[in-house]
C-alpha cells in the first residue's frame, strides 16, 4: 500500500513550524505495513492544494492530509477537496451540535466562522475529534483514499489511530518491535547485527539515532500479523543477545524511567552530586512522574566552595587533585550519599567546555563515580563533542553507571 | 522569487528522521525575501526523485535539495539530476584531492565508494563543504536554479549561506527582526499588536510559539534592504513598547543567556534551590558556556529532609505549612543564598503532578521566591498544564523573577 503524507499551512512553508506530523505519520504507516513514498507541504493557497492533491491521488493508494481545517479564511483544505471532487459541501448538524456543546462547556461563544468546520465534501465519512473542535473525514479521490485530519498533533494522532490505523489493522500482516540501546554507536550496532536480515527473510532492521541513544527497530512481514509477531520476537531476541548489555528497554521506555523503576522495586534510593552536567541528571529523573520515591536530592555543586559546603569534599583534596579528578568525584558521590542517607550516590564532574580544558584534562573529560555502602567506583571517560553533547552523554552515562551498579 | 524545498531519503519517508532542514531553510528563505511554496520529500527512488525535480523545476525559480549525496548505493541525487538534465557527470580532481586529504587527517582510508562524491552533473558549479565530505553544487534545471546540499544540518547550513543566501543578498529588498518574549500568550500578543501591519505597509508580523515563549518576527519589504531595515526597526520599537516588559532579547538570545549576562555585568551571583523543577533551572543555566561565573550552586532538595539538611529549612516550618508554601519557598531561597554567599537566591517549590495535588494546592501550584540582602519576595502561581509544561514554565518564570529583581 503506497501512501503520501500531505500538509497545508503557510506556517510550514515559512518555517515557523517543523512538520513533525509527517515523521510521526510516516513511522506509524511504516509500522502498519504501508509504504510512504512522498511528503508534500504547500502554503495556504487553494490552487496549490488542489494541484498537489490531484497529482497524489493518481500516484498512491492513500493520502493522509493534516492542517487547514481551522475556522479562519486561511483554512482551505475542505474547499480545495470539494473543488477537486467537483462536489458541493454538506453541513453536518450533528457536528454543529457537538461544536456548540464544546464551546458551551468552555464558556466560550461559538463564532459564525466556526460553522464552516461542520462542512464536509459530499461523499465523505466523518472522523470524530474527541479532543478539539474540527472533525476529520475520509473520502475517495481518484484511486486514493484521502484521510483529512487537523494539524494539531494531539488531536490528529488519536484520529489517525481510530480511522487509518484500525482500517489497516484488518489486513495487517506485519509488525514492528523497538529496542532501546545505550552505549554503542550506530555503526557498531550495524556491525553486530550484520547478517540478521539475510538469515530472516521478511525482516527489516532499522535504526533511529537520538543522541546519545540508538533505537533498533525490527520490522517483520509474514502471512499474518501473528506470524509476523513471532518472527519479529525471534529476531528481537537475537538483537538482544548480540547487543547485550546495551539494550535497556522497549518503545515506551527511557533510561531514567527504567532506572527509577528498577531502583524502586529494589527498594533503593538515589542522591546525586553534579558539576559539569549542571542539573541535567536531576532534570532527566524528575521529568518522570513519581521520581520522588527514589530521588532524595541532587546537589549541583558548580563552584569548589559548594562542593565543600554541601558535599563535605575537603578543600585540600580539590587543591591537590583539581575539581575534575577521580578523588573528588569519589568524595562527591560518597558525600551526597552519606549526607542524605541514600542507598546509592552518583557524582559527575568534568570539563564541558568550551573553556577550562587542559592538556592533561581536555574538554570532554568526565569522571563518573558511584558510591554505595560497599565503597566508591569511579571511571574516567572522554566524550569528544561540544558542550551540549558532553553534558547530555555524561548525564546518561551517569545513569547507566548507577544501573550497572544495581546488578553487582 | 518562488522557492521549493526538496529532500530525498527513506529515513524521512519512514519517519526515522524529522525533516527539520525544510523548516530551517524555509525560515531563512523567507527572511531573505523569497517565498517558499512547497516542501517535497521522497524516498530513495531514482524515478521518484526525477519526477519530483522535473515537476518543481517548471513551477519555481529555485529548488533547494538536501540529502542523497552520501557514498552508498542509496544516495541517488546526483545520478537523478544528471538523468533529468540528460548530461553525463564529470569527476572533479580537486574535490577528490580534498576528500583524500580529509580522510588522511582523520587517519581513515577512503573507500572506492566515496569517489562518487566527487562526481557532478555537467554544467554545475561546485559549492564547497568545509565541514563534511560531500560538496554541493548549483545547476540550472528548466527555469529553476537547483541548489544541492548534503542532508547533515551543520554541513548544509553554512553551504546554504555561502551560496543561496549570498546570491540573494545582492538583490535583497527585505529584512526580518526577531523579538523574544516571555509571559504573554500568543493571543494577547496578537491583540496588543493589532493594527501595526495596517499602519505600516510592507510589514508582516509573524509569531513562533515555542513553549513557554513566543517569538515575534517583524518582516519588512521596501525599495532597498536599508530602507527595509529602517522600517523593520521602527516597527520593532513599537512592538517593544506595546509588549513591554515582556520582550527580553533578539534572535540569538535565550532567557538564561540574557539573565546570566545581566547578572555578570552587574557583578551578581546566583544560588538556586529547586524542588518541583528538579534540576531544570540549573540545566537551563549551565547549558550556557561560562555560566559558572554567575551560578554558584543549585540544590535540588526533592525530599523534605534535603530541604532541612542542605538549605536549613526548619522541619517545623515544613510541618506547619507544607513543603509547597510561601514560608518554605522563602526559607529555601534565603537558605541557599546565605549558605553559598550568593547575591541572589531563587527557590521554586510546587506540585508538578500528576499526583500530589490537593483542593487547596492543586497540580500546577508553584511558589517562586527570590532572596536578596533586602529580604525575600515570594509569589504564588498557577500553571494549568501537565507535568512537563509545569516544570518548563515554572523554571522560566523563576529565571524571569530573578531578572525582575535585578532592576528593583
Amino acid at each position: 500500500m503506497k501512501v503520501a503524507i500531505f500538509a497545508s499551512g503557510t506556517e510550514l512553508t515559512r518555517g515557523e513550524l517543523v512538520n513533525s506530523n509527517a515523521a510521526w505519520l510516516s513511522e506509524r504507516v511504516t509500522e502498519l505495513g504501508g509504504e510512504v513514498i512522498e511528503h508534500v507541504a504547500v502554503d495556504d493557497d487553494l490552487e496549490r492544494i488542489q494541484v498537489a492533491l490531484r497529482r497524489l491521488s493518481t500516484e498512491v493508494d492513500a493520502i493522509i492530509s493534516t492542517g487547514g481545517l481551522g475556522p479562519t479564511t486561511d483554512d482551505l483544505t475542505t474547499e480545495a477537496i470539494a473543488g477537486v471532487l467537483g462536489v458541493p459541501c454538506f453541513r453536518d448538524e450533528n457536528t454543529l451540535d457537538r461544536m456548540r456543546a464544546r464551546f458551551a462547556k468552555f464558556n466560550r461563544v461559538m463564532s459564525p466562522s466556526n460553522e464552516k468546520q461542520a462542512d464536509f465534501p459530499q461523499g465523505s465519512a466523518i472522523i470524530l475529534n474527541e479532543i478539539g473542535t474540527a472533525p476529520g473525514y475520509r473520502v475517495l479521490l481518484n484511486r486514493a483514499t484521502l484521510f483529512v485530519f487537523p494539524g494539531v498533533p494531539r488531536e490528529m494522532k488519536p484520529m489517525f489511530e481510530q480511522s487509518f490505523a484500525s482500517s489497516m489493522a484488518i489486513q495487517r500482516t506485519s509488525t514492528q518491535l523497538h529496542l532501546r540501546t545505550f552505549g554503542l554507536p550506530e555503526s557498531a550496532i550495524g556491525d553486530r547485527l550484520a547478517g540478521l536480515e539475510a538469515e530472516n527473510p521478511g525482516v527489516t532492521i532499522g535504526y533511529r539515532a537520538h543522541f546519545p541513544e540508538v533505537e533498533v527497530k525490527v520490522f517483520a512481514r509474514a502471512d499474518s500479523e501473528a506470524s509476523a509477531l513471532t518472527l519479529a520476537t525471534k529476531v528481537a531476541e537475537r538483537v538482544h543477545e548480540r547487543l547485550a548489555p546495551h539494550v535497556y528497554g522497549g518503545k515506551a521506555d527511557t533510561l531514567p524511567k527504567v532506572l527509577l523503576r528498577e531502583m524502586q522495586s529494589a527498594g533503593k534510593t538515589l542522591a546525586i552530586a553534579e558539576s559539569c552536567t549542571g542539573g541535567l541528571v536531576g532534570h532527566l529523573l524528575t521529568h518522570v512522574p513519581g521520581s520522588s520515591k527514589v530521588l532524595l536530592a541532587d546537589v549541583v555543586a558548580y563552584s569548589n566552595e559548594a562542593k565543600t559546603l554541601f558535599l563535605g569534599v575537603p578543600s585540600e583534596l580539590i587543591a591537590a587533585h583539581g575539581a575534575v579528578s577521580e578523588p573528588v568525584a569519589c568524595a562527591m558521590a560518597r558525600g551526597v550519599r552519606e549526607k542524605t542517607g541514600a542507598t546509592v550516590g552518583l557524582a559527575i564532574t568534568g570539563v564541558a567546555g568550551p573553556d577550562g580544558g587542559s592538556e592533561e584534562k581536555p574538554v570532554g573529560t568526565v569522571f563518573l563515580a558511584v558510591s554505595t555502602s560497599e565503597g566508591e567506583h569511579c571511571e574516567r571517560r572522554m566524550f569528544p563533542w561540544h558542550r551540549d553533547f558532553i553534558q547530555t552523554i555524561a548525564a546518561h552515562a551517569g545513569l547507566w553507571k548507577v544501573r550497572a551498579s544495581l546488578s553487582q
